[in-house]
């Protein structure tokens, strides 16, 4: 039996411990860690992965690609895809700072309570990784999208980017620079999710509990004070206003689910690439 | 099964081999070696840690603090402790150059052969980590202690740090500048361990000799020439003037058994520490 | 069961996952990567191998140095058998940017259509590490070798090397400058091996073609154009000219068996080198 490996390329000087063990907990028999992962320097580390083992037993190699830099780890995964030759590839997931199934668990989670194809849903601090994964997303299963920032400006970039993208649906940016601005922007809609920086408060209690349209809010900041006031790091599926409130750690278990499973899928051939909608059907399964 | 994880924290750029070979051999399944760790890096390591696994699975995943500099490694220690929320921890073991294991596996020698409750101990080369370690490890079981080096002053230091430290023994500097002065030092002692540098010869053949109160020498140098002029690097409980005599790999089978047995007993529950004290007990058990 | 650890000291900062894959195929059971060894920071790192394991389970750890530069690398080497201590000692394997397994395939392939003991033969680009290694080994079984290079000065300087080195054969220079000396260097040889740097053509179609003494031509080269124009990569065994031709995939699959075999012979005795003989002999067995 050729045994499960997994190559852990990290941008960060220490691979991620975090991910190591999630690896092995997948079921990863032999974990090879690289720290300080440039996409100049990938390209040998992947020509060991694809031409150490023959057909049918390439799939029991694979490649993770980590950090806290989503930006640097998407270049470090464009630089392993083009190292492939043809149909001599290995499986390959990103999961820089937990974006993808961060992402994917908040989004399962919240069309638990608003069927997405109907939905009407805000993602606050969506300019970063996470926020813009959430987006797109709830926008690829039908739900009317808005990504805001405390900067229009920025809101604005962040949309345009994405709609170009392969997701091609129309995402709006919107403006929460102010608690009233955030009180105008949540008016109607279903679903808000708290993307921002660790510890910043993004929504208050009162915005929150009038908001009468709620049916689901997530907050996925992890640090307090909370992002979204009211919800605890540990709610799952707890009432918040006139809705169902989750906090990071009552989306946590869905996450490490999906994490353990992508990896898991990997090994089943050698061809797969695990980024945000792939990492999301994988969530949908898990439920 | 959940396997076991050892996260090895190594201060040196180069994690230690040896470290990382005891724990494979004392049931580590999936090791995770980290080099030139810092105490600065050291929380995203730890968190990694503590929250991929949950609950009872928790206690399967433990961190091993070494390097070469016991000082540096002390620091790391202290980190990951910061890092911890609470109940929500690991199990960490420190043994930077050996200096835990090798101090207790010398004093369980020399309790062998000189009861400590009642016995009269000099530390030779005594302010470094291991010669600190020793005389703690003796003056806490009721041992009387003299802590030497060739510096009184460095010598009264290190008892000073000694005492004021949560083992609130009574352990008394000393002079070894010179043969007479060494000599002077040892009448009436019961117990004589050399922790000097390597390479370097702390008492000679005549002194060791002509000590008719000794009972148990024990040699931690194990590059020649001897500490102890007379006492062989593999000597295990040799004859040696008037006492009983051990080398630095006579002590060393005892002291690969007690870091085994601590590395083993890290899996046991997730919250313990394992430093001086701990890994004394842990060497007294066995023997 | 002491399970089977190899070191792996690599020096290039991210240690090849190349080695590492094919060491876990040949039963490693824990792997230990370093990158970015250099010979003054060895010591420690084989002690660490030395010292943790006693008697006949010593057998079980072995060291493994790779690398792109295999000067570098056999720096390393040198250093690690330096850090023994008489019988106490672990085995070692060199194979650097695979100079070795990849030599040994090579000539073995080429004795499969030319018995060596009575053959004439060319290496072309034979300065570097593989073909110094390609021309040792088939002057060790008898054949008469000419190693060649596009400057006659380097060629007499690596002859001069080799000839002075425990395989004290007669290998003799030759010049390659232009396609006319080329031809006039293999005129009545029957083994033509190409050495070269990756990308380079060294021998025309129309001077492979019209070598009537030709028995067998073997290109190590696999990025086009190839070594030998008319060799195929992956040619394993076909007709080229008046003789048969490998390409460097062509020959792959004897190299991976042979560095498997190789690997896992470490773990027979704790007293093994293996460099270019020893690795030889193995692919010979292997056939």
């Amino acid at each position: 039996m050729t045994s499960k490996i997994l190559i852990q390329l990290d941008i960060d000087s220490q691979p991620s411990s975090f991910d190591s063990v999630v690896a092995i907990d997948a079921g990863v028999e032999h974990l090879l860690p690289y720290g300080g992962v440039k996409p100049e320097s990938v390209t040998s580390l992947v020509h060991g992965a694809m031409f150490t083992r023959g057909g049918k037993e390439l799939k029991n190699t694979a490649i993770f690609v980590g950090g806290s830099d989503v930006g640097k780890a998407e270049a470090v995964l464009a630089a392993c895809r083009s190292a492939f030759f043809g149909p001599i590839r290995v499986s390959l997931m990103l999961d820089a700072n937990g974006c993808n199934t961060t992402a994917a668990a908040a989004v399962v989670a919240a069309a638990r309570h608003a069927p997405l194809a109907t939905a009407k849903a805000v993602v606050l601090g969506g300019t970063g990784p996470v926020g813009r994964r959430v987006a797109q997303l709830m926008a690829a299963d039908g739900a009317e999208v808005i990504l805001a920032s405390r900067s229009r400006e920025r809101a604005s970039v962040a949309c345009r980017q994405l709609n170009t993208q392969p997701f091609d649906y129309p995402i709006k940016p919107g403006q929460s620079g102010s608690t009233s601005e955030t009180a105008a922007l949540l008016q109607d809609q279903g679903i808000v999710i708290a993307c921002g920086a660790a510890g910043a408060q993004l929504i208050d209690k009162a915005t929150i509990s009038d908001l009468s349209s709620l049916k689901v809010a997530i907050d996925l900041n992890a640090v307090p004070p909370a992002g979204i006031e009211g919800i605890s790091v540990t709610d799952k599926a707890q009432p918040i206003g006139h809705g169902i409130g989750y906090g990071a750690i009552g989306v946590g278990g869905l996450k490490m689910k999906t994490h353990r499973a992508a990896i898991g899928s990997l090994f089943t051939s050698n061809d797969k690439v695990l980024d945000a909608a792939e990492i999301y059907a994988i969530a949908k399964a898990i439920g």
